[in-house]
């Protein structure tokens, strides 16, 4: 029942009959959010030990002697840079450890090439109009970061195997205006692809015009499988940019937020030694240490990778039912011609595309009936979609129970505004 | 027996005498280290409770219904920020809740000023040289964020009663390109003075040139008196600017740090209602929330304002002594001529001014007895005490064993050093 190839007759009757729905659904008094990347309540239930797990001095002292409780070590703790090491495939050498959020580290990387320059280079505020590329549908918060220092935005588009890699190539090797790349490379945020390995490779073999352009590599979702037998792997950039000699062109962001509680976990910037070294002189300005017992907490809670690993396999059994229920519920779209949609392997997200011109109004007549998408075009620089066909779908948080109602509401508009595009 | 009259010969026989003296504590090897303002063993020792005091998912739900263990409430929990209102004479409206350093946030203001500017004022980026007033000694690491702009520092000399208010009034009122002065107004570090009354009417009568003038208020030592019964007050800044209609001109920060455990405590920011909005909007753009469960740990943890008091009455017992071993030790020095000192009755520092040109050879002599202490200087915008007479003396780390053992390599070394330069 395509609906492209419906008589307009057709389509009328359709929309008499899915407006009763509508409104019986607005009825109902819904109230349900799928606007956020949000761990749910389950998720957060397996990790309330981590709360208790440190008890005595001893817990708080570091195998050097560091006592967790006190001032020192603006970088971290050992454990915890081995930890984020072990996870990402470096060396405690190349981890910086945060605080309780990789976007501000982000943004504080932002800020310190804006105001000092990137390693002795001049500063990007004295360099008139720089610019960025942004891999599209991409991080609404990333997108916000540039735009706050007036940074110009180039949106570049996404396929599977991650942006298109001769448009990046163009811009980054003869463009000395371009300083950066936003970048989530696995299950990326929202589509959930993952980067091939020649995309990959080719971001190791860039040569860049700017002396002072960085990848931000967001590898937000590194160990955040849907299914473990079944799972994307993602190339170490770290060692695709060192076969050039290209090591300092990658700051690397990683978060426990949706590992452990958001907001309560720590973060961390992977990066070449002497990328590191220049972030040290210029973080001790501006901090004394970051929580050191909270970075304990999750050295004992979760003990090595392989905790890790563990623990986020009961994500997987959580969440990729949560996928599923979306999944199954879009066939409905697929059958009337009118979305199609990602399958990520892992991440927070899925990607659904309306036909052009009906995202923003499929998430005005979600919200009149109870249903809280992400905003319309919010995945798009300047929060504007060029085709106002993309909705960022967050099924992580409510109940299965929930997801499916959102999931009926979001059908029905997702009709409701096709169909009255196509009588247009 | 004060060195400045006794004659040469008697100052070389003291000398040949200390310098004996001088050896054997060096080949005592000692290790010894009054450089920062840590809490101690024994401080740390009384907050251990509060790692556990959260364990169910009841205790993690806010008032308002907001779960701490996931994303959102950018400026903290109602009972955080009812906490810090509480603490500090304000309401909650008031208070923004920060991450586990005031240092940072303090960075943070600098910086939105510097990149966005105050309040939509030009940005202090654009405007040419701008400046700080910096209260001398003051604080060794509010003087390297303004460094770090590149923004000129102008020395204001302390007293008893405050930094010297004609000369503050005379920059602040009539030169646009004063933007800020750093202040500890209570307690002062390193001096250990409060600010009299009269010194913050007089700030909050100030009229600025600049629109864009800031009071950066380092509450630090709010609540930290070493002796109940016998403690400085302050008056509340956000009254006294209130009674002139000022109330955007500062920007108050207190921190837990040594409250709680230093690195793993909160901050928070309290400005008027004006301010903390235009605030928002930035951070709002930096940051998805700071650590509520850590929030909530101390809301757990003390109850109350009088839970806090109830906690700092133990400090106050723990450090009152460490105090006074130095104050008595200093008395040798103070018989000889050789040093004034002053005498807090709270904060963490003690400030022992030498004769001019004696402080950063003290400080080396001391290094190479095995006592390090804050180098010379530190306390001056620059690095540079153009008397070269200020130590600034941190007792609260060492045990009551190790500090008496400090002091009297300390007191060796600032009798060598006084005496060469006598004899010089």
């Amino acid at each position: 029942m395509n609906y492209l190839t419906m008589p307009k007759e057709s389509l009328k009757e359709l929309q008499t009959s899915l407006k009763v729905q509508y409104k019986a659904l607005q009825d109902a008094h819904l109230s349900l959010n799928m606007s956020r990347g949000k761990p749910g309540d389950e998720q957060l239930a397996l990790v309330m030990g981590m709360l208790t797990c440190l008890k005595t001095r001893e817990d708080l002292i570091s195998e050097d002697g560091t006592d967790c409780r006190n001032y020192g070590l603006i970088d971290g703790i050992i454990e915890a840079r081995r930890l984020i090491a072990d996870l990402t495939g470096t060396k405690p050498e190349n981890v910086f450890i945060g605080g309780n959020a990789s976007l501000n580290l982000m943004y504080n990387m932002v800020s310190n090439a804006w105001i000092y320059g990137v390693n002795g280079a001049t500063p990007w505020s004295k360099q008139g109009k720089i610019r960025f590329l942004c891999p599209v549908p991409g991080y609404d918060r990333h997108f916000r970061i540039t735009e706050s220092f007036g940074i110009e935005m180039i949106s570049i588009p996404m396929s599977p195997t991650g942006p298109d890699m001769d448009l990046v190539e163009e811009y980054v090797n003869h463009d000395p205006s371009v300083k950066g790349i936003w970048c989530v490379p696995k299950y990326s945020n929202p589509d959930g692809y993952t980067y091939s390995d020649e995309t990959v490779r080719r971001f190791g073999a860039l040569h860049p015009a700017a002396e002072d352009f960085r990848i931000f590599w967001d590898n937000a979702y590194l160990i955040h499988h849907l299914d473990f037998e079944d799972k994307d792997e993602l190339l170490n950039i770290h060692d695709a940019l060192k076969e050039n000699g290209n090591e300092d062109l990658v700051y690397e962001f990683v978060s426990t937020s949706k590992i452990v509680m958001p907001g309560a976990g720590i973060c961390a910037l992977i990066t070449s030694e002497h990328n590191r070294a220049e972030i040290l002189k210029l973080m001790n300005a501006q901090m004394i240490c970051f929580d050191k017992v909270n970075q304990m907490r999750h050295v004992k809670f979760f003990g090595s990778v392989s905790g890790i690993e563990a623990h986020m396999r009961k994500h997987a059994e959580i969440l990729k039912p949560r996928f599923e229920i979306c999944f199954e519920a879009f066939k409905e779209l697929g059958e009337a011609g009118i979305a199609t949609w990602t399958q990520p392997k892992g991440g927070y997200f899925i990607s659904l595309y309306t036909p052009e011109g009906c995202a923003r109004r499929t998430v005005q007549l979600c919200k009149e009936a109870g249903v809280q998408l992400t905003g319309a075009g919010a995945a798009f620089p300047y929060g504007r979609d060029p085709k106002d066909s993309h909705i960022r779908i967050a099924p992580t948080y409510p109940s299965s129970e929930d997801l499916k109602k959102a999931c009926d509401v979001l059908i029905v508009c997702a009709k409701l505004a096709a169909i009255e595009k196509l009588l247009a």
